[in-house]
């Protein structure tokens, strides 16, 4: 069997997403800025796909600009609010401490260039509390970045709640919602929101493109400068493929989203069940506001990698957190800002299930999950500690 | 007839490089960050290209920075220069007049932000003289950035020349290289360049990925943080089917660079003998010094946006300039800085040749564009105003 479970990371670009980049590479290869046909035919693939995607947030066409991915979109949202603030006299910035690297390592550069920032506490559940983000904001605040959906533990936080709060006091509303477009609902109106980062290879779109929306009336500053492209606010010759496909994938993940949700929902919440049986493990953030295909376990005396390389053999795919810090030893930020000791943090499981599982192979993750962890520990020493008396177990 | 001339602006996706790049879209589609199996596929797809890009400059692989484009690689190396630049107290920059606007835009945001900018004259034949370079360095030099061939009219600096200089004084010498790389033979070692951009869509690969050649020694700062990719340099989810596809391209440009070059310089030196014909007329920029497939003309008397949609009903795609600043009334900022006056260089006319180009196809785009010149001539109130001996012509 052979299950891929690692959507977080990236997902198997959609056919209809490939039908919809395939011309761009053939026939329609002009430049959209170029004036003869061919170039206009690339403009006019290029702004049906900024309808596309902006109907799908609820947002106006003009609202949305593209961008090579999440991490771009989020460091340009970031450094455009800091600049509009740095002009006012605000440097304040409010974020939590389990975003995703794209907006703390922007957030590191700004304190070092003079910028306060105030990180919020998501406590045990993965969750952010609206009355804390309330008493954090200040006459100098700048800025509210908070991820709608976390990359590991997969919590939603309360975005409607948060963006009336920063309205409320006249604060610029980012969220990174690279995990949660495409997945849930999302209305850019309803849900407060200023500005707002997606990556299209979260829903199985290209890997590459991705794109901002920014509120009219939100100042822009660009990160990338040079050409007149998407209105003078991010230069460089558009991916008109890219966009393409992210366009096509994002309707699609649109169209199906009620059913895939329900689908996922049920898997996930079977393998939390399942898995949560395992002694001495627990799930990561809130069993019920988060990601439908997101399941995050740490389990207790094992090394994450290692449970990642023994499911690889037996088929699956999974991670042990996010995918862009797997080179790196320590353990999970997200997991020690939801309170969980290093030790335990290590021993981390992150599923992340695609929209077409079966019961059948969540049973199989099910059992290989329970296999391999029951091996692993069959020769860790802390475990054996652990099982000798020596020590306390953390989880239950 | 239908003749795309148009491969300054962008190119067809090679047949090679979309074969390179579909199984990273089907069952590829791992991300390189990942552990398990698919993830490091990918990242071997990633790093066979890396190996692929640096061997055709003559670099080393880790030389290689994998970015979403040319402009991209353009502002990271600027921006990286400058402060590194400024870590030593040394804040004077070295351009050119008739660099793109990714290096010009960003120089201008340098300047706001206190950096001295020089910009070289260009002279009439668009050709940097090497000791007017070593006459702007000064102690305070932190960057020269030359581009090596220019995007609208194809004049090729003296790039190993003014490279030896800027080593002999010890300043890092940029080089927007994304007209040059896959056209003409590029050797970083041997042309002293320390760090050089460009752009996959210039050269049939895909559009939305290029790279960033950065000399080991010389400093790279980021321009999008985040995750650990390319070595903490370069933050997001590497494009994997975008960066295969260039290289792929790449590989085949190279190899087949000699025919290409020796079949687009006899197109291109027909077309300049042949328009050279048309009364008041001038080629912009040396005639030799200039990109294999470059011809750009300036024709008194016409407007270049009519001449480009006349081309386009005999299906000939050329544009006037950039594609970049199509959106834009004002004429080139190329033709201004090598003498044109603003009238003329109103009239401008670029032909950027594919491979394939057969001499028949040339002759219909001579034929062509002398009848349109003529044609927009006989009801243009200025050109009527010359022949009746009013003012006087500026061409001869």
């Amino acid at each position: 069997m052979n299950i891929y479970a690692d959507n977080a990371a990236t997902t198997s670009v959609s056919r209809t997403a490939l039908e919809a980049m395939m011309p761009c590479f053939k026939e329609m290869y002009g430049n959209p800025s170029s004036l003869y046909g061919l170039g206009q035919k690339a403009k006019e693939i290029v702004e049906a796909a900024r309808e596309d995607v902006a109907a799908v947030i609820h947002a106006a066409p003009r609202e949305i600009t593209f961008t090579s991915g999440g991490s771009e979109a989020d460091n340009q949202a970031i450094r455009s609010a800091a600049a509009a603030g740095k002009k006012e006299g605000k440097m304040h910035i409010i974020s939590t401490a389990f975003e995703h690297h794209a907006v703390l390592h922007t957030l590191n550069k700004l304190e070092q260039e003079g910028y306060d920032i105030t990180l919020l506490d998501v406590h045990e559940d993965g969750l952010v509390r609206p009355e804390e983000l309330e008493e954090a904001i200040c006459q100098d605040t700048a800025l509210v970045t908070i991820m709608y959906a976390n990359n590991e533990i997969g919590t939603i936080q309360p975005i409607r709640k948060l963006g009336e709060i920063c309205r409320k006091h006249g604060v610029t509303f980012h969220t990174d919602a690279v995990q949660a477009v495409g997945h849930v609902p999302i209305d850019v109106e309803k849900d407060n929101i200023d500005m707002l980062s997606a990556s299209a290879h979260k829903f199985h779109g290209p890997k590459g493109t991705g794109f901002l929306y920014v509120r009219k009336g939100v100042r822009l500053y660009n990160l990338i400068e040079g050409g007149a492209q998407e209105r003078g606010k991010r230069a460089g010759t558009e991916n008109v493929a890219g966009i393409a496909g992210m366009a096509a994938a994002l309707k699609e993940a649109a169209r199906d989203m009620e059913v895939n949700r329900d689908r996922l929902i049920r898997q996930r919440d079977l393998l939390i069940r399942e898995l949560g049986k395992i002694p001495h493990s627990a799930i990561n953030g809130d069993p019920v506001n988060r990601l439908p295909g997101n399941v995050n376990f740490c389990f207790e005396g094992i090394e994450g990698e290692s449970l990642l390389l023994l499911l690889d053999d037996r088929g699956i795919q999974a991670s042990s957190g996010s995918a862009c810090t797997s080179g790196s030893l320590d353990p999970s930020h997200v997991l020690l800002a939801i309170g969980r000791v290093h030790d335990v943090a290590h021993g981390s499981l992150r599923l992340s299930l695609g929209e077409n599982i079966t019961e059948e192979e969540t049973w199989y993750i099910v059992r290989s999950v329970k296999e391999v962890v029951e091996y692993l520990r069959s020769f860790s020493p802390i475990w054996r500690d652990l099982m000798a008396g020596k020590g306390e177990f953390i989880l239950p």
